[in-house]
């Protein structure tokens, strides 16, 4: 059974009680994303950025104005004693480490904001974020994230909503053979796009396709053709939506799909240990060895990220179609990528929200009840508008 | 420059000398190509497979009436000890065995007829065997092999000899994605040919190509469209023919040689070891132990065979073409798969030729050379129809 989740959500005007001040923000990760959160706070929170590598760091308190702290963020303990001492967290860590880092922030209670697409379902911390006291947004990047939010916003505007399709990608501008592919967030996550099965929802019922499944190519103004295939990015939406018809896909240049399902199928992304003359091997650890370096950004390689969200329904017995397309470019003044920018924002957006009291709501809340407060999408869109990031809204 | 090794071969009636009775053939290993050669000579000569391996000499004792000796071949001592014994032998091992095994029966003063597709010059021996006062014949399969006696003949027909195309294929009627490939010889060997680079001749001069470079598409009779590719197939032709203009491609299914392109240029085919978190890995292993399963012929699967030499010259002034072409499948009668038979055969109408003291001339000689002598080609030929075997000539 579908629950409505979008009906009280706290958000509201400042808590009088709140303490006056500079809010203090930990941001865990220092990576491609945790950067561009600390680029877009520096300015307005007191931003620690943690991280286990201190070149990272380094680099990135030489550009904004943060503090720094090198931790092992895989300790949960060190996590949860970090996370104490300040007013919110934003997590910026890869998809393994995303259960075990939203437990150890929500036993130290404070709020936070992650975009970790972790493998677990984060709703299953409800009653201990609620029991703690503490609003935690979770998914909140771009896809799952922003795109969460536009079909939650879909479904309720619609209602009742028939059928919302949800495509997103992450590209280089420039396309290298044989892959055409750079992974802007940790290459692992890119990887396990690739493995997870991808549920979907078809007339109602929870449908499972094969990851890279239903690869089929579409036309996008200003980029040319992509192919979108199937991948397990509907997350927490086919628990929140009471939409039956639910699809997600992922957008690459076309034959990237085709290439990957082949290392797939051919063993080379196997976590379970094969014997090599006495030697146990992971594949999947020897193709990150071989692959990622390849699949690296240069450090002033442009990218783009690109989202269709579209959704039916017949509101008031009207057939109805919303569109919001977005196509966003590296940002050559800033120097931060496209996917960092467009993933990271979000997520600062909503942690703004939640810092100046506007969202207290204790739980563990996917993006697209927030997207269902028009008030939060407006707001949200607004804020990426306003970094350059447009979201383009088309109705039929 | 090139050397006419094709005038004076020794070719001629049975040595009046000869010890009559049963010849004793000594075959060098019981895998996919020395089975075939055991099923072509148990008949008539006494044969011995020796293996490392018991169980495949147990399968082809049940089959054919052969003594088997379990021997590690890859002790060049051992190879010495046992081929002595014998009055001819017969090389199928891998091409990574195959010089250090010449230099073996070399020494043991055996006459030796090898398929090995060695990636060292194999004409070094040729003093060594001279020497020894033994005939050797190498490369002696169906490509190198047959396609070199067929070039050598060509040659040797239209001098001068402008040009000669080899196009050469082993693979499995059924084609199933992603490969659409199987290896009907060592597996290892057909990487090989993706990675070692491709020499060919160009207007006199050598030219070395990327492996898998030059891929076109070729339609041929019976299959369809096939696609076909640089390899390092030419060896001694290189050395031998007196042709500016020489040219070796390898068939496969359309799209093969650009997956193992992306496999080879990724690295899965590196042989220096990566070290995984402290665990030295040599990629090509963990390729070999995820791709060769698959590769893998099932017990009565189908394959084919097929080769097209085209040789342009002018002979007394009159351009002329000559074309052979062969398309050969699995025999159903014996179980022999094509690529089995076709490689084996060439080799064992050669050891008989040997054998019967008609081919008695001592070094080492590639199978162009013995082309060149149109009795050798014919009686080849023959004796290939007579296992089923079809080589049609056009002429143009």
């Amino acid at each position: 059974m579908v629950v409505d989740r979008t009906a009280d959500l706290g958000l509201g005007q400042p808590k009088t009680d709140r303490v006056a001040g500079v809010t203090r923000a930990l941001i865990l990760g220092g990576g491609m994303i945790g950067s561009a959160m600390a680029a877009d706070l520096a300015g307005d929170m007191d931003v620690t950025v943690a991280d286990i590598a201190p070149d990272v760091l380094a680099a990135i308190a030489q550009r904004w104005k943060v503090a720094t702290q090198v931790e092992d963020l895989g300790v949960p303990e060190r996590v949860r004693g970090l996370a104490a001492d300040f007013d919110i967290v934003l997590g910026a860590l890869s998809s393994r480490m995303g259960l075990a880092t939203l437990d150890a922030v929500i036993e130290a209670r404070t709020p936070y904001v992650d975009i970790s697409f972790m493998a677990d379902d984060p709703l299953t911390r409800n009653a201990a974020a609620q029991a703690a006291g503490v609003p935690v947004v979770v998914d909140c990047g771009v896809g799952p994230g922003l795109t969460s939010m536009l079909a939650g916003h879909a479904a309720k505007t619609l209602a009742p909503c028939d059928r919302i399709e949800i495509l997103v990608g992450g590209l280089p501008e420039r396309r290298t053979w044989p892959y055409e592919y750079k992974a802007a967030f940790a290459p692992r996550d890119a990887i396990e796009e690739y493995t997870r099965p991808a549920r979907m929802r078809e007339h109602g019922r929870e449908v499972v396709y094969d990851a890279l499944s239903g690869c089929e190519l579409v036309d996008l103004p200003g980029i040319g053709t992509l192919e979108a295939f199937h991948t397990d990015g509907l997350r927490t939406l086919l628990q929140t939506l009471d939409v039956p018809n639910l699809r997600e896909k992922t957008m690459r240049y076309p034959g990237h799909a085709a290439l990957m399902k082949v290392l797939r199928d051919t063993g080379f992304f196997g976590e379970a240990p094969i014997d090599l003359d006495g030697t146990k091997v992971v594949p999947l650890a020897l193709t990150e060895a071989l692959l990622f370096p390849q699949w690296q950004y240069d450090p002033d390689e442009a990218d783009l990220t690109v989202l269709r969200v579209e959704a039916h329904g017949r509101p008031g017995g009207t057939p109805t179609t919303l569109r919001w397309d977005m196509l966003d470019r590296r940002d050559a003044a800033s120097g931060l990528r496209s996917m960092s920018r467009t993933t990271a924002f979000p997520a600062t957006l909503v942690a703004r929200l939640v810092a100046a009291g506007r969202f207290t709501r204790p739980g563990v809340h996917p993006p697209e009840v927030l997207g269902a407060q028009p008030g939060i999408l407006d707001e949200v869109l607004a804020g990426l508008r306003a970094r350059g990031i447009e979201v383009t809204r088309t109705t039929r």
